[in-house]
């Protein structure tokens, strides 16, 4: 058994309790948590009985009471609290995004490197069925290379209410970001973990166009890869029902995700080689449209937190690697500085540019 | 009847021919053809009894026994032979695209404008029922307006063999371009006629990335329209089977053409509406989804080949106003100016700027 102590127990932190108590992390122990929010902490004592209740992330992780921590506070505070974690010899489960600019988390992942310890990112749609299936099928290079990528991913609805339910919301000095920080950050996470990292990015980011706020919630994003593929990425909080449509299309056939339904449009031939040896001008590779079967399960959080207990206690794979957080984050930095600055952005980006633009944007935010 | 002269008896001229001496064209009798190929003139001696042959299209204008010519030539022609068909008081069908730079077409509508004769421009894909339906459902308005628009459209596979059957395909010199100005034209053109023009676009071609060819075979092209909605248009000779996927997001509803099937998701409540009104953070306006009935008709050329004559005849309306092409050409011309500049272009954008980048890569093309 793991003793975890949950920093943050609002949205996110409330839903990993929960699983906790209702006996679906074996290994896991809940041990203690903390928050700033007093109507929260009088949730604790009442809800999650025997659990010590703190006020400040730090005097949990000095308290001696726990060996691990699952940090759910606002996405600024997530590289600061897991590297004061790891210097007291705790392991960590960061809640996603890894943090709101790339500088701050590198110094996390070092952090990390240095202490040894577990360090895991809830990035639980990585233990989907699906998007499982669709890793496995590209990593095997069985279909060649990837050409392109395109996922609209548009189903993210946020009405105005939701925005003014905090003041800390979509603010450039509270949540850091809008849709691509708060709700993008899993489907910028899977594009990498699958696709892998762009070389560069070009993107069009609209602050405030269908709510009164002043971060962005609609984007357009633009990736060239380094192996010549291209890709979109589209989101927004605006869209009803929205679409999920994403599709890769590969040297030997494409894949196309929908509605949680995964088809594979198969080709006979590679069509490079097809492309150079055919005889006819508008023949196609023969192709074959096959249903993807998957095991369907999606175990969502509760595979997350099991995966961490037991990496702590067997050594066995995280779901997601804590270090691995970065890339999706770069992804999103790289698509504002590109959109400020109206310019396609190389990866690595310079991240002290992009830190003096956010730094500029959070002087004049609305969250003081 | 219209006595009509083809010029340009090539992949296009014969199909038209064809639906004409098959009789799917009651109110054209075919006069006349042109072709500077001398092996084209002895297929019409053979197949097109009675029909007069020319080596050029201006011995054809100026023959007497035409009153009216379909140009069916290479691109860069289009605009030169319309004007002299006007100017000797001839009505003009003319294939797309109008031309390869919108300078050029500029003059050829202004003649049309002067001669007030018929000229038409063969967009046949406008008399499809599934596209007829999506422009009668927007224009009325009755989905309130347009918010995103995205079309993938990769199936306009082409082998390198395609490339190599003529040395002016997909040349500066030659065509004037690749996908954007062969193949795509036609969804361009219902582009703009459904969704009306952008105010600005930002696009990235790609020249020989997968074909041994000097112009683009792969396109990423982003929109901004004045009432602040936004688009990707993605096209490419290379993918296969490719996807056509055109969907349009509405403040009432969202449209999915798909494999020539229509969906609507049709919302109940206006999204405008219902995001500032909702007192759910989550939730969605209600949403049914229909499946859009069409007269499933797809009359293709012959459909304009017959609005045109009874357009000369009747002063019926044509399936597209030859005065309408210059629309599409913009979008392509926009995005090449945008890839070469790397630059956002406002449209309209400078013509004479375009002309003369374009010019640049003309004085190094393949084809002299």
């Amino acid at each position: 058994m793991i003793k975890l102590g949950i920093i943050g127990i609002g949205n996110m932190g409330t839903i990993h309790s929960q699983l906790i108590i209702d006996g679906k992390t074996p290994e896991i122990e809940l041990t203690a948590v903390a928050d700033r929010d007093e109507s929260r902490r009088a949730w604790v004592k009442e809800n999650l009985p025997g659990v010590k209740v703190f006020t400040e992330g730090e005097e949990l992780i000095n308290s001696g009471i726990c060996d691990s921590v699952l940090v759910a506070v606002p996405h600024y505070q997530h590289p600061e609290l897991t590297i004061k974690a790891f210097n007291k010899g705790l392991h960590v489960l960061c809640e996603k995004p890894s943090g709101v600019y790339t500088k701050h988390v590198r110094e996390m992942n070092e952090a990390a490197e240095k202490s040894g310890l577990s360090f895991g990112m809830v990035f639980q749609m990585r233990a989907n069925s699906v998007f499982k299936k669709i890793k496995e099928i590209i990593s095997s290079e069985k279909l060649g290379a990837v050409k392109r990528v395109s996922w609209l991913i548009t189903d993210w609805y946020r009405s105005q209410y939701y925005y003014n339910s905090g003041n800390w919301r979509a603010s450039w000095n509270g949540e850091g970001g809008g849709v691509l920080l708060n709700q993008a950050p899993h489907n910028l996470d899977l594009l990498q973990w699958i696709c892998g990292m762009p070389a560069r990015v070009h993107a069009f980011c609209h602050e405030g166009k269908w709510h009164d706020i002043e971060v962005e919630d609609d984007v357009t994003a633009y990736f060239e890869y380094p192996n010549g593929a291209t890709g979109v990425f589209i989101t927004t909080t605006a869209d009803s029902p929205g679409d999920n449509r994403f599709s890769i299309t590969l040297e030997k056939g494409t894949l196309v995700c929908e509605k949680g339904n995964l088809t594979l449009h198969k080709l006979a031939m590679n069509e490079r080689e097809f492309c150079v040896t055919s005889m006819d001008s508008w023949a196609h590779p023969e192709c074959e449209t096959i249903t993807v079967e998957t095991d369907g399960k999606d175990p969502q959080h509760a595979a997350v937190l099991n995966a961490f207990a037991a990496n702590i206690l067997h050594g066995t794979p995280l779901i997601a690697k804590g270090e691995e957080g970065i890339n999706s984050l770069t992804l999103s930095n790289a698509m504002y500085l590109s959109s400020w600055l109206n310019k396609t952005i190389e990866i690595p980006f310079d991240e002290d540019l992009f830190l003096e633009e956010l730094n500029k944007r959070r002087e004049k935010s609305r969250k003081k």
